[in-house]
């Protein structure tokens, strides 16, 4: 074989300074998750079809990752069938399985799998890789990690207020400067209503979602496309153009929508959200935008979105609640709300933004270069001793020459190395270089344990 | 839907407790390889099928999961071709990607693919999840973690005894006893050639791997099944039959198989290896057995094995050397060594041994009652103060009955509750109760905090 290995498109290898980064912004979002009582629950890469289908829209179904059956994958089909090529028909025949879209649908199977089990409101957090059959593309993959966090079984607004607390601390802690928008799918609802396209509400929220990426011509002309009316576009445009504090718009709101009774409920969501809200240290970051809607179907109320304030990327963080989630698992009546943090595009404006500076490394803190067969119990002592006392150690396996090991120190920015030769094995003592400065010197054994605690355990990094 | 959703068989969810215990056994290992220089890696689920096929055997090919391309999958087939049903033939076609089988060749695929990139030899440990469509059964999962570290680009023996190091250290940090098994297949080797059946030697240490589960006879009737000649069969005996110590066993292997080049290369590195083991802790613990194979095929030199002392369940541990891992994809002449850890039965060694118990809660640590709108301000100021102190607390999000809310602390196991009623906030105070012992008391607010350092922090669990 002469060309090189390549992975699938769209995926990744992460090396390990990737890795060391992308764990640190994990275990940040984490701890944070779990200072607020959420606890985590993980599920299978693979779900059944049946659980997977028909959550995501059309588009979402096309971009599901199909399993092939094992074994004799064409046995339940005729020879005329296979000439037939129904796709869809035979893909649902040969694939049983699929990788999971997201964490949201199999949360919710979760739930009604093992109701009995859980303690309501239940919140839990799940930070797992999801597949998507997407184009690949700058910042968009075929696997991703999502990191969700969701109280299921209360509809008290004060769960909305602790994600926007969980939100603001989780981006506080990776000094990540943010914009949080919110709405209401009520709202949203209502102004269908009030424009008299109460049908429509799907395409009006595709179309306005867009606002801010495409402008209000577009948007308009995207209405006028879909079928919605003149005179509809007509009134949607003072609704479109309301501007203020999150007060100011909902008392605007409150009067346009006034025959809404669901427009009105999301006006009183949206005061009761912002109360809370604006007691605390966040009014300054959040905003009322009317224009979200966001593109899943499931949402029932609330929705947010967060977008870095410095790096344009889109958003890294989004959600909403949900009331009925997991009514398509045959159990009724719970409504839950919940946010996903991107961790990639976390990971991207980190990086664009110099965050991980400093932080972390992967190297080792100390190389004990390989003297050959004669030093070799030598320098199992000097490892035991550095690693009982916690220093990320590595001895060379090959007796190669100094010059060779010290490159290798070098290349993999070892800032110490530790040197077993014959006259420091007859004298009791070891050499110890610091490969920044250059200098190095000759210390006794015995003083070796004090010498790491008090010139190489401080430079001890993070992970 | 009546029907309560469910999972593909062979997987598994996780919930929160299990989690927490899994995540202690990955972080045990993690924090072991650290110490020893190890990096980590990471690469996708899927790879191209070029990757995979070819690597694990014709029974391996068969295990692997396959991905159904997106778009029109039959586009390549003609109607003849699908008719003929030539399963094999189709599968390549309509798939052009799988599941990776374990971690030990994308591994060799990175390091191919990224040798501009990595200083040698390469010391990376990986710690994903890998799929196989085995038929599932006790402690047997088509979803399953492997904790996989390895040492690439060097033929040194230290790298061995550095891993059994690893193993050492690793379980006694779990608590969990051991036994470790060496062998090398070049003494396998050997032996083949000695008993004259050198192209049998799959066959050959396929049998005698299984001497220990079926017994001697049983392997005797598997040899002549293969056609291994009874000439060889009868030679075979003394060998399996050899008894004693590292240094016994060797000498005699010594003495059988001088004529083999290959043999003494096997019984010299093993000399090596035991030298190291016996001038450290761990020889008590290692042993030499002349009848450990394993079975994957790319072994080449040192092979280990780890089970439980206390519990039967197989081994929780193993590996060996591959000298021309990377030679599949097109980089001859680099050797490695690596072990795997496998997780899920360390995970049920731990529980049947109790090793978990008392270690790990996913408990939060105070429940704030919700009293209704008149005290959340109060509350909020409450959370504030005990989450700014790291205690996981959570404030219940519905003002239902308090003795709901009660219940809800003790069946999530939260052993204290902090009631911010209405007396409270006019008089400054909290309640606070404990719930094990059921006693509770009226604090100033500002006197929460020390009673938090004092009584509550230093409750906190691990995780």
């Amino acid at each position: 074989m002469s060309t090189r290995p390549s992975i699938p498109k769209g995926t990744r290898d992460f090396s390990p300074d990737e890795i060391l980064n992308r764990e640190f912004i994990f275990d940040t979002i984490k701890s944070v998750f779990k200072l607020y009582g959420y606890q985590p629950v993980e599920t299978p890469a693979m779900e059944t079809l049946s659980t997977l289908l028909g959550k995501y829209g059309d588009e979402g179904d096309r971009l599901i990752f199909r399993i092939l059956n094992s074994g004799d994958f064409f046995s339940g089909l005729s020879d005329s069938e296979l000439s037939e090529r129904n796709l869809s028909k035979i893909a649902g025949q040969i694939c049983e399985k699929g990788l999971r879209y997201d964490l949201t649908v199999p949360f919710a199977r979760y739930v009604v799998q093992h109701r009995d089990e859980i303690v309501f409101p239940f919140r839990r957090y799940q930070i797992q890789p999801v597949w998507r059959a997407d184009r690949p593309q700058k910042g968009r993959y075929r696997e991703f990690f999502q990191c969700d966090v969701d109280v299921i079984g209360s509809d008290s607004l004060l769960n909305e207020y602790e994600l926007i607390r969980i939100i603001d601390n989780v981006f506080s802690k990776l000094k990540i400067n943010i914009r949080i928008k919110l709405n209401n799918r009520k709202i949203l609802s209502g102004i269908a209503e009030y424009i008299g396209e109460f049908e429509r509400i799907t395409d009006i929220t595709t179309a306005i979602d867009k606002i801010e990426k495409i402008g209000l011509d577009a948007v308009n002309l995207e209405l006028k496309d879909k079928g919605v009316s003149e005179e509809a576009v007509r009134k949607l445009q003072p609704l479109l153009a309301i501007e203020g504090g999150a007060e100011t718009k909902l008392d605007r709101l409150e009067n346009l929508l006034s025959k809404s009774a669901t427009g009105m409920k999301g006006v009183s969501e949206m005061r009761e959200l912002f109360s809370y809200v604006e007691s605390g240290i966040l009014s300054g970051m959040v905003e009322l935008d009317i224009t979200l809607a966001r593109g899943l179907n499931y949402y029932t109320g609330t929705i947010m979105e967060v977008k870095s304030a410095d790096v344009s990327i889109g958003s890294i963080c989004g959600g909403g609640r949900y009331d009925n989630l997991t009514g398509v698992f045959g159990m009724d009546g719970i409504s839950g709300v919940g946010i996903s943090f991107g961790a990639d595009r976390i990971y991207d404006v980190m990086k664009q933004s110099d965050l991980f500076t400093g932080i972390i490394s992967a190297s080792s803190q100390v190389l004990v270069i390989n003297f050959g067969q004669s030093s070799v119990e030598y320098a199992f002592k000097i490892l035991e001793l550095l690693r009982n006392l916690g220093v990320k150690t590595e001895f060379y396996p090959d007796p190669v020459k100094i010059k060779k090991q010290m490159t290798y120190a070098d290349n993999r920015k070892i800032p110490f190395i530790i040197i077993p030769g014959e006259d420091e094995l007859k004298a009791g003592e070891v050499t110890v270089k610091n490969m920044a400065s250059g200098k190095q010197k000759k210390i006794p054994f015995r003083e070796l344990k004090s010498f790491v605690l008090s010139d190489i355990s401080p430079l001890r990094q993070i992970t």
